[in-house]
């Protein structure tokens, strides 16, 4: 008799988004000519780049052709595109890193949400509230995060509080931690950490040999250079931390699929005797044994990113989504809202007004300004009485929901 | 202090391929102009067909028009290519499959490695031996397995012996098994189970809850209908199997990454209080949590082959291997080989002679017919004194293979 892996179970169902779109399918019903702006969305709405779809058709092309057909390729990606992120996102900016420390794959959600097979049972984890909630429910579906309590917290989850005191950044935990995640900019809250902060976090780590997860997939947003676009920016990082990043939301890759994570080979945790164990080959066992690599042409896609062109056009698409964020953020502001993040990230946080809780201020938003956005109860306990807008719709759009925002109708 | 998953300590370091690449680089190191022919290779050589190319580059342009961009997908594939596998993979066989029970993904290794997610602790887990290393690998690295032994096999997973005796064919166990791997046409042997046989396995599944794991890759190489294409030509099979299914060897997506996995809504596993769940709901929670689709362009390449064209290219790729495959068996037969296989799979297994090892023979047939393969003893125990040779290379290099075989010079 086959049994199942009860922890499953144990996973809180989300329904925001299958809430979110029943409640905006029925104003719609109601009000069917009701000019809607989605400004929930977490996804890239302008097409790809003229570099990637150059790109794409030429290594279709190679397929095409038995002389340059391309099989099975490395797990682990191409040595073209692995040397263009070691240069063009690392030596560029004074980073050491060996093409050999990363890993292509199909995604952040993915590499984020995989990375905690080569951890064993028994670590603290540590997990920011609000967050991207696949970093909590792979813990829980692996068995990792102890009992689900009735605020929808697990037992077994060291929560970060991430709050208006802490201006929505995170704090140093009192209590043990073995392996902490971090995301920044930050979704949901759309904050940074500037170089200091994250120092703090690096010094952390070092000294309690504590491995952070750092998921970088924003980092493109930052036009500030006193704030780190890598954790390896940070004297130390190496030695504790891995890093995330992806295509997704630079060159508009969440429907091609490509990111990777850097594993440096400095960086080791123990087993239970005490023994030190390099990360970079657990991650490399786990890949190839899991894994068959990206395709081919989707790896030239992203490779084509490097080029003069390429940098060019992502900067196109990042000044594109943030004009929508900045503009968001400040007819928020205008308006008198206390809001956080939309200067260094497409997302723009904002609290509530007159206690509304984050549900009553999306019926609000809906009804009365016809602009759909993300509750932020939605990403954790914290988020509760939050709310979350994006840079991510047509500037068209946002141009008209900041003049809705700002303008004759109160909110 | 963060702690590894010490499970991936207790993984076999396989050097198979990397011993056999460094064999053949000394050989011809020594041998620069030695005319060596590559048998060992499990991957695809013919390039795209001109269906896949079509829609790629189709796909590709709506990728770079805003009105036609796609972003995120739906993490369990888009509807058109569930669509069309439900009705030409399935409803044209007899075979009752919804399109929402049908998970696209981006490989079967990706698949078969992470479905042991889903199942519990305490199973008892079945897997044949000769076999792909990934059933056993991924169990390992789960916990699942047991102590490594000093044969290389683990103490707590069940070795389903298949060997020249059982015609390399699985025979039911005799203990109790909760979940079983059954992979036909058979890699590393090319072995095939009638659907009398395969109905043995079913109902045994059936009468005790065990979960058959099939894993149908190469189903296409089949071209006797009295062997089944799914096991869902087995009455009963909706409700104890799992399957496996790749546009790898079929169209030549091993470099493209695509594939699909089916699990019947009928089908449960159990709590330890004996509650049955669906293995389709706790799948897609997996999925959803952990994966972020396939990309549109592949999708709308893998549907192309549903078309008319696309059955007819499929249909040139599969003859020609399968005409190299036939080749390599007959030649073998000629010279006095017992071989499996090779009939209706791109496998031929075959029993070396005079006691030689697997390895023996590889040096062996390297030196004096300047031949590669692939030594069987990497697949498991009962590989040892076995080798495989594939149909996968080119058709002017097999034949001149089968002349070497079989002509002036004694293997």
């Amino acid at each position: 008799m086959a049994y199942v892996n009860e922890n499953y179970l144990n996973v809180s169902e989300s329904y925001l988004f299958s809430t979110i779109a029943a409640k905006i399918r029925g104003y719609l019903e109601e009000n069917p000519e009701a000019p809607l702006i989605r400004l929930g969305i977490g996804d890239v709405t302008l097409p790809l780049p003229a570099c990637v779809l150059e790109a794409l058709h030429q290594a279709t092309e190679e397929m095409g052709r038995k002389e340059t057909f391309k099989g099975y390729g490395p797990e682990q990606g191409y040595e073209f595109l692995r040397e263009c992120i070691a240069e063009g996102d690392y030596a560029a900016r004074g980073i050491v890193m060996d093409a050999s420390e990363i890993f292509v794959s199909d995604g952040s959600k993915c590499d984020t949400g995989n990375i905690q097979e080569i951890f064993g049972e028994g670590n603290t984890i540590a997990i920011p509230d609000p967050v991207y909630p696949v970093y909590v429910d792979t813990n829980v579906m692996a068995g990792k995060a102890g009992k689900r309590l009735e605020n929808g917290r697990y037992s077994g989850i060291m929560y970060i509080e991430c709050n208006r005191e802490t201006g929505f950044k995170p704090v140093i935990p009192e209590g043990r931690a073995d392996i902490v995640y971090l995301c920044y900019p930050n979704n949901p809250t759309g904050t940074v950490l500037d170089k200091k902060e994250l120092a703090v976090w690096v010094d952390y780590a070092l000294k309690n040999k504590v491995v952070l997860l750092y998921d970088a997939a924003y980092e493109a947003y930052i036009s500030d250079n006193t704030i780190p676009r890598s954790i390896y920016e940070i004297d130390g990082a190496r030695e504790c931390a891995i890093e995330f990043k992806s295509f997704s939301k630079t060159a508009g890759f969440t429907g091609l699929r490509c990111a990777y994570t850097v594993i440096p080979k400095d960086l080791v945790a123990y087993t239970r005797k005490g023994d030190a164990v390099k990360l970079h080959k657990l991650w490399n066992r786990r890949q190839s044994t899991k894994f068959n690599g990206v395709p081919y042409i989707t790896q030239k896609a992203a490779a084509s990113l490097y080029t003069e062109q390429g940098r060019r056009e992502i900067g196109e698409r990042i000044r594109y989504y943030m004009g929508n964020a900045r503009l968001i953020r400040s007819s928020l502001l205008q308006s008198g809202y206390e809001v956080f993040g939309g200067e260094h990230a497409p997302y723009v946080w904002l609290k509530t007004r007159d206690g509304m809780s984050s549900w009553e201020f999306f019926d609000h938003l809906l009804q009365n300004l016809q602009i759909a956005g993300t509750p932020g109860s939605g990403f954790g306990t914290n988020g509760e009485g939050y709310f979350r807008l994006t840079g991510f719709g047509s500037s068209e759009n946002t141009l008209e929901a900041a003049r809705r925002l700002t303008g004759g109708k109160s909110i």
